[in-house]
């Protein structure tokens, strides 16, 4: 800090860091991984958990801390974006609050999909200006990309993660089991922003899909391919995460698939998962970037295809133009000004763009539509 | 980032700075500060003014946009701590995006005390995950206090403070003037942060509140011994937070005078002020620090015979043991499990105490009241 006659200026450096650990049978009460972060003895713990998985495991969650002597609330939520509110963050801020944890020692702990650990996750963030948090992911979309960066929110009347804050979590713990039971669409929804990763940034990840893709699918990610893909996809997610965790940069390769049906999951009746709208996405900036001429007519078949093999194209016959011009002007609000666009340049390559017309977004959407019907 | 058989570690660090500024005619259209930070043309600003505050300037904070040709979005907000809720603070999220800014150039503008200048915080820090805000302080409280940190938030269900978070302010704007039109009542609660400073961290400003205090209350700070006390506390509230601003260290100096009465004001039907809660923890934790021998009986009097002189010394008929041992339980699990209370060692000096006993709250609430009939 330095003063003069004018004011003063205040600085500040902070640094901290977090482990995001693989493990099996979390819930076997001779696990330590759920209790490895903060006071074992005489504690509570706050935990927050999807009501699906909360249906299938309550039984397992109780009987761990009970055996650990653990004193526990557990809150269990429904997933689903229309959850993902500012309402059912006060809610749970109100749960909380009647069951007082100490501020350093006995994190929130939330079990679920992407919408649980954002949402608890900004619930923690926030609550006596952050106490700590554990995420377990029980979805795939979860695994790979909700619970790996340190991004949490809410909706706000329907305009995706419009509040939330920055808050890194004190620990990840990745238990691939959980995804064995997940219905097939939720796989799917998953495999989408798989998908996004490889076309934007990795050529290898998006040879294995075409390789073992349907089979991974259909072993529900239990066997050694379906091990190398989400590995992969972590580690290339946190490549990209790492040197801009609180998006200091605007231009994001991982924005990818978040331009053109942004939040179109979170419109009122909207039978869209996330994934499925980030899919949209990357098959309308695909056909744009080959308009452009980064990505070559082969490149863009090759693409499509691959959609369809893993079966993740969702209807197109009522892709929005207009809607999706929105989309990319609202985008541009939260980048700052500028459009920023990530298109691929080359399968597993990245370039930003500035100039995306309203023209050409339409133009690609017709043409999106011919390709999918072939 | 590190990789291994295990999963990953994630590690980051961070670094900022923000100026507080001092200046005058702040709503002089020629006055560059309040769009110091950010773009000016062709620019938007969300700007929220204290009810009060904006009865009297309504018009010169219209006339500066309008002249300086930025569009502008002023809500105005009720002052008092009823007001600092979760429910004001989604309503402005809400006010906010109906107002589209971009999310780095375009900062939100926060004028008035504390409970405005918290409150907008907390909204831009979670606005978009965190859009840059700019605070102009117009109460005494929020001059020293409220507005130089980084702490922003909002009452939980009467729960001072219980929802928020940590940040920085792109820039304070301090225009000393505004307190001259201040209500008396409001410059005594300004006061008792500057003597709650002055008791656990600075002999000199003690000394300086006992040769000039009533006189400077009389002027409003508006005087020249008004000047150096003000200066003097912000530096001093700075020298305390610039190494512990996220409150990693828990046992906080600045703390003294929020242990036994926090949140007093935020009780239904309280008619207490901050500053007035501060009061009386500053008076009790002082009892109890010279019951204890850190305090010389002769210095216990000097403390209370200032407070006296600075017309501060709120009722004290009412005090009530019980709940100041509640509002300490309540400290220590945000003290995340030690009490840490900060007590004066001699005029000035500070020590922590994880010892506290019922029997001795009570008892220095008697000696209290007898003292204050004197």
């Amino acid at each position: 800090m330095t003063a003069s006659a004018r004011g003063w200026r205040v600085s500040y450096h902070r640094g901290a860091e977090y482990e995001i650990r693989k493990c099996a049978e979390l819930f076997n009460p001779s696990n330590e991984s759920l209790l490895s972060v903060g006071r074992r003895r005489r504690s509570r713990r706050f935990v927050v958990v999807d009501e699906n998985f909360h249906r299938l495991h309550s039984g397992a969650i109780r009987r761990y801390f009970a055996d650990n002597e653990v004193d526990v609330r557990i809150v269990s939520v429904p997933a689903g974006e229309p959850n993902k509110s500012v309402e059912a963050y006060v809610s749970l801020l109100d749960a909380l609050d009647q069951f007082p944890i100490d501020r350093r020692d006995e994190p929130i702990i939330a079990i679920g999909g992407g919408v649980i650990t954002d949402l608890t996750g900004f619930v923690a963030g926030t609550y006596r200006r952050g106490v700590p948090h554990i995420r377990v992911p029980t979805t795939l979309m979860g695994y790979v990309d909700a619970s790996v960066g340190i991004k949490t929110g809410v909706n706000l009347r329907g305009h995706k993660n419009r509040v939330g804050a920055f808050t890194p979590p004190a620990r990840v713990l990745l238990d691939r089991s959980f995804l064995a039971t997940l219905p097939r669409r939720h796989i799917l929804n998953g495999v989408c922003e798989v998908f996004k990763l490889a076309v934007i940034s990795d050529l290898a990840l998006f040879e294995k899909l075409e390789a073992h893709g349907p089979d991974c699918i259909a072993a529900h990610f239990q066997d050694e391919p379906g091990l190398w893909i989400l590995d992969r996809s972590i580690q290339r997610m946190l490549d990209e995460l790492q040197l801009n965790l609180f998006e200091d940069e605007l231009a994001r390769k991982m924005d990818f698939g978040h331009t053109f049906s942004y939040g179109l999951e979170t419109c009122a009746d909207s039978q869209c998962l996330h994934g499925e709208a980030v899919l949209i996405d990357v098959l309308v900036s695909s056909t744009l970037a080959q308009s452009r001429g980064l990505l070559k007519r082969s490149e863009l078949d090759r693409i499509v295809r691959l959609a369809f093999a893993l079966d993740i194209i969702p209807p197109l016959h009522s892709l929005d133009p207009p809607a999706l011009w929105e989309s990319l002007l609202e985008r541009t609000r939260h980048r700052n000004g500028w459009q920023r666009v990530p298109l691929p340049h080359g399968i597993g390559k990245c370039t930003f763009v500035n100039d995306v017309q309203q023209d050409e977004v339409r133009t690609s959407c017709v043409e999106l539509m011919a390709l999918s019907r072939v």
